[in-house]
């Protein structure tokens, strides 16, 4: 018979837990005989002294056992999903779903709501009329086997035992260890049945990692521990120093994507990772030469196939043809404020943590969970990193809607970019593992 | 303005906090601000990666402060106090508080209830009839001012943080850790208005510390951090490998102290550890030597002088003169069972916490807090380390009142106490610190 207190006591000496000890202590969390002060204990003894990879597999393990999974087994083809660390403007989801779908992939992917400076897809795709995230596993599979992609939204039945740690760990100073990071990511991608996952692992100043150790730390720990509970698992780490393409916002990150596949608008960076995170998936299935399958995502992209794609997949969530029409078409468009340059050189720093910060000033955003959000509002970077401004040329666009708002946006916006001589220009995709 | 989460943080990381935010942390957990659950996450980190002295202090101070403290100002004469780390049949505040009175020092001994193996002082003093630990400041003060010398129990006013820190440790594997124990225990002592303190600290298979370094460490916290704190401290490091004296169990350790305080008991161990602890407080105020102090001490034991003090204390307290009487001459005792030697040799080893445990489970100790226990259990060891035994001899006596908890006593102290060849002999006080 197991203790609670001895388990606790256990990690609290630096000792490794075996798979049934850390079994038992979630079900007893979750059975509420183990209370929120001891769990907190617990997981602190976890932060300081370190859960060793098989540690944090018991602990995945335990975690998806706490809740339901999805069974897509009677729906054929390769089930695979990539998950992102979270940056700002990371739109890649609305390229890389129906790039895969089209691909001829199944991609059930659960996605979720932004906190603090991070959007969440969930939101971006509530800024289309008729969207309902909360789908019913019927209706995912529905969707799946006509379009092979769908985002819906976590359910409160997968891995309540990670909701209620997370909860815990955000009140309690133990978010930032990466054996508890790798078990809630992990144990949520165990329940959408897939065969294969990509991790995009975002690392600069507008993502969690700033540094790249870091980031090659956790994206090791994830494929290790997915690849251990069954799992085919890669992860791509790129640079997060700047806005991921032009805009920052709800419906204008949408806007982007629907202007980007359908050939309006040219956005090298999300074109780059996109594909890139669908060739690490493709790759584990089939043979294929990477500069060739480059540029037959491109000629998808281009024809106009992934927008196609993209479209279906809405209405069968039920959006409304003309929400997406209305997107597209920036008709949701209130107020843009324009910041102008008031020096030459080039773009050397963006604190791109603060554009995350500026959408969520602007009302795009939400601190607390279950708070509304406004989907019109964000940000468009006009210049990138090293590219060349001229005095009066516009740096940054704010859409807004609300006047104070606006000019606490500006006061940000214009002490996050830095103008200056020389740029030393980084690599985007840093490392695959 | 502090946080409560960055405070927990820093002390995750490792980092020193200063004063102020120990302060916080603790004022903020007093009024519920700060949740159990974030305190047992702070409390695991400071187990883990340590407090230091300093932080140790301010914990302490903090702690106190939560509450309210006596104020004897208007008593003359040098207030001290004597705390004891816990043992098996550890009767030494029966000696020495009285002794003190006699040698013309005043002690306001605040003392506590038993829980686990080892006995209470107060749970001790309520095998007499009419004592009432709870007493009013101006009874406590009445008493120390007729007498000289008291013994009370804690009110709900003292340290509260102590009481609520304490209850969560014992849940999250948090108990053992030095500075934690330190800061508990100084918090009561700074409300007691005393200018030294003498700890008596016990090592061995009978006490909370088993092995010396441990027992040093502790001692040297306690005194420092007592003296950080304005007190001045000493310490005793005693052995408990056996039971102090011959009796354990709350009306049986009276008996002992009244026979041997009247002159009809020898008891070495109790009077050298009570002799010597009075020794150490003393000579913080007074120049005497050592040896005449020893003697001095046992003239006034064998003269009844120390008798006579802890009677009029006693009679202060409102115990009744019959209940003392009874207790004196023994006939509070029910049903005695010997447990006779099966071979010969000499006594070399006896699980002292066992015996603790033995008096537990014949009903004269308490699990949890509140419990009622029996008063009129226990058991004498009739022979100590040390000793040689021939078959047939009694080893030791358990009196009891419930056949069914005799039995379960009576297999514990068979398999506790073994008889062999040789024992190495142990000094008694191993260290004044």
């Amino acid at each position: 018979m197991y203790n609670s207190i001895d388990i606790i006591t256990k990690k609290r000496e630096g000792k490794n837990l075996d798979e049934n000890e850390i079994k038992y202590i979630i079900e007893e969390y979750m059975r509420s005989n183990l209370k929120d002060y001891q769990m907190s204990a617990f997981l602190m003894a976890s932060f300081i002294n370190g859960l060793n990879k098989k540690e944090t597999r018991s602990l995945t393990k335990a975690m998806y056992s706490s809740g339901d999974g999805y069974d897509f087994s009677d729906i054929e083809g390769e089930k695979v999903d990539k998950h992102s660390t979270g940056g700002v403007g990371d739109k890649v989801s609305f390229v890389l779903s129906p790039l895969l779908a089209v691909l001829g992939y199944i991609n059930p992917m659960m996605a979720g709501r932004g906190l603090g400076f991070t959007g969440g897809t969930i939101d971006k795709l509530e800024s289309l009329e008729g969207y309902n995230p909360e789908m019913s596993s019927d209706k995912i599979k529905t969707i799946l086997d006509k379009e092979g992609a769908v985002i819906f939204s976590q359910s409160e039945k997968i891995a309540p035992a990670d909701k209620k740690l997370y909860s815990l760990r955000d009140v309690t100073g133990t978010v930032e260890s990466i054996p508890l990071i790798t078990a809630s990511i992990v144990s949520k991608k165990m329940a959408e049945d897939i065969s294969c996952i990509v991790y995009d692992i975002k690392c600069g100043n507008g993502a969690f990692m700033k540094h790249l150790e870091e980031a090659e730390k956790l994206a090791e720990w994830l494929v290790d521990v997915t690849e251990a509970v069954g799992i085919k698992a890669k992860a791509v780490i790129s640079d997060m120093n700047q806005v991921l393409g032009y805009f920052a916002g709800n419906a204008l990150e949408l806007y982007e994507v629907f202007n980007f596949l359908n050939g309006s608008m040219e956005v090298q960076d999300l074109k780059k990772i996109s594909i890139q995170l669908a060739y690490e998936l493709v790759s584990e299935y089939e043979t294929i030469e990477e500069k060739k399958f480059i540029k037959k995502c491109e000629d998808l992209i281009y024809k106009g196939k992934v927008y196609d794609k993209f479209y279906h997949i809405l209405r069968e969530s039920n959006v409304k043809k003309e929400s997406i029409d209305k997107i597209e078409k920036g008709e949701f468009i209130n107020k843009v404020f324009e910041i102008r340059s008031k020096q030459e050189g080039r773009i050397i720093e963006m604190n791109t943590r603060n554009m995350g910060k500026i959408v969520h000033m602007l009302g795009g955003g939400r601190s607390k969970l279950n708070e509304n959000i406004n989907h019109n509002v964000g940000l468009k970077i006009c210049k990138k990193l090293n590219e060349e401004v001229a005095i009066g040329d516009v740096l940054a666009k704010i859409y807004y809607e609300d006047e104070f708002n606006k000019k606490r946006a500006i006061d940000l916006l214009n002490s996050s970019i830095k103008i200056g001589e020389k740029y030393e220009k980084k690599t985007f995709i840093y490392k695959v593992i």
